[in-house]
């Protein structure tokens, strides 16, 4: 059996190792060919817009996945869609801000307040509106915190509006809330859903730094509704990421990624199945695993440059995963699981990741 | 950093797996080209007895290991012994059946009783002597059960001796024992030593088909006596693999094995760190990681054929290796592992893998 990504990133490489034991094969398909799966599977250099290409890399395996939700929708679409797991509906719901903002409302998920901007007139306006900071953002194609510019005067508004108005942008609501949470959920054809505990995250300079594992929380079922709300209304099959910002006991639906997400990477090593086995799982008709967390578990992003991996690997319960990715500033290349079910020993393993992988 | 693996099976397969997540690469070297492993890294088809492509190969990686003790001693003396992790003395001490069990007794561990063998006149004398039955073994590249005889009778043991007497021999007293047991054991550079908790194994057809983990078993702390009286004496570097069998109070030592063993396949789903990446650091020169289980865990080898894997999934807490390797009657050809800290799921799945991979 031959799975096809979109992408050849850091997530089609976690997929191939977790396919690998398996027995899968696997072909990855991207434009860049510095990705860091390609030694994990047959590699395709293509443009996403290379239908031909795309069709002969669709007709050589037996599905097609994606580690990239902004992947255009005429490649989405020209790919059989009894093939294409997730399917290209809610890939689509997500690579657009106001879309996926819309259709959370259209399922009575709270957002936070949004502006559609059209002009520099209606950033002014939703400005004076809201009384408070705002958030410009391209509605696609950010990630990490690029393409997003906080405003509260006017002046900010318009020199925002200058930077970014070449793309089409929405303006948000900078929340005050307690605290930004993921949940990763996974449904299988037969519309089974099972979901992970919730992390709570923390981000430096608008990367994701930790996610730590939360479990037993009280807002788990919360979350875990509005999750199955998105899947089932999606028809969806494979695992989503959906990140929440928490005010008081209410949730903020903030964003959905409709692949494996950084906020579960810990279940690689945390879980008893991973997030990873389970995208594949389902992708495949398979019956879904088990989301258990078997220990308590922190995870820390490698940002920009990796430390000494021996220092790394002293640190009790750390499990280093390295990208094999060329260091660069700000760049996701690796992270830490730390896994025990000994809370001081979590606790002073965090602290020894933590001064090492300070950037 | 580039490893170099001597042999191309499933254990080089899963040491490949435990190696990309830590950022290694790795070289295969194999004289058979239906390895499982070449997906994963470099592969070199040459023989072991080839210096000349051993050369290159070893001037191409930053280290070299195994897996698979049947390789020839001087293949392993032409490798500058710097780079090499077991060293040489300790493969070849396990080649031997004869060199091994003389070894073990030299470190004051137990055996069971043993004769060599130089003639069909020696057996008879050893059938006679024991007064009980008696195993007659080749003393080199016998597994799986395979070079072996049981014999009780005069008959028998002239008709082993016609069928084995073109290999070296050794013939051993056929134990009454409780149970056998094994031992992983891993040491680092520095001499630090550590032991997972010991597996009751059980075999079919004289291959291992399940390994139970025994967690804080009074027997442990005598298995880890042995084990790193061994380790200590070869200046040992990597994983090794100990068989015992066990009599009242008393562990026999049956084998060791100079690298990864079958018995810690577990290790993967259900240790803090596995066998494998544990013996990748211990090769690199790292530090190693806790070998705590995290769970309950039993393995089940996978012999001749595949069951369907989307009914083994199924199984609660069950983790799927698959080695890729074409089906044949009795070859491993993946294994399941099931860990739980529920000891009802783990019984009820037991029986569930148990009746799907019935032979």
């Amino acid at each position: 059996m031959r799975i096809g990504i979109l992408g050849n990133g850091q997530l089609a490489r976690m997929l191939a190792l977790a396919g690998k034991p398996l027995g899968l094969d696997f072909t990855l398909y991207d434009p860049n060919p510095d990705g860091c799966a390609n030694l994990l599977g047959e590699f395709v250099q293509a443009e996403f817009t290379d239908l031909e290409q795309l069709q002969a890399f669709t007709a050589s395996v037996d599905r097609v996945t994606l580690e990239n939700e902004n992947i255009p929708e005429t490649t989405l679409h020209s790919i059989p869609q009894e093939k294409l797991f997730p399917p290209a509906i809610a890939v689509s719901k997500s690579q657009d801000r106001l879309v996926e903002k819309q259709f959370l409302q259209q399922l009575d998920i709270p957002v936070a307040e949004y502006y559609p901007l059209e002009s520099e007139t209606d950033l002014l306006a939703a400005l004076e509106r809201q009384q408070a900071p705002l958030i410009v953002k391209t509605r696609k194609l950010g990630y990490d915190g690029r393409g997003q510019v906080q405003v509260s005067t006017r002046e900010q508004a318009i020199a925002a509006w200058r930077e970014l108005h070449h793309a089409q942008l929405i303006a948000e609501a900078k929340l005050i809330f307690e605290r930004e949470i993921s949940l990763i959920a996974v449904r299988s054809h037969s519309g089974e859903i099972r979901c992970y505990p919730i992390t709570e995250n923390t981000h430096h300079q608008g990367i994701l730094h930790t996610a730590i594992v939360q479990q037993a929380d009280p807002i788990q079922d919360l979350a875990e509704e509005y999750g199955k709300r998105v899947l089932t209304e999606l028809h969806y099959v494979g695992v989503l990421g959906f990140e929440f910002f928490q005010v008081g006991d209410k949730l903020l639906g903030n964003e959905i990624a409709p692949r494996v997400h950084n906020t579960g990477h810990w279940s690689i090593d945390g879980a008893e199945i991973s997030q990873f086995e389970n995208h594949l799982r389902a992708v495949l008709g398979w019956p879904l695993g088990s989301t258990r967390a078997h220990s308590p578990s922190i995870m820390c992003n490698i940002i920009g440059r990796f430390p000494d991996k021996a220092e790394l690997a002293a640190i009790e319960a750390a499990h280093v995963h390295d990208y094999q990715k060329a260091a660069k500033p700000l760049r996701k290349i690796g992270h830490v699981t730390l896994c025990s079910r000994d809370v001081r020993v979590l606790q002073d393993s965090y602290q020894r990741v933590h001064a090492l992988v300070r950037d």
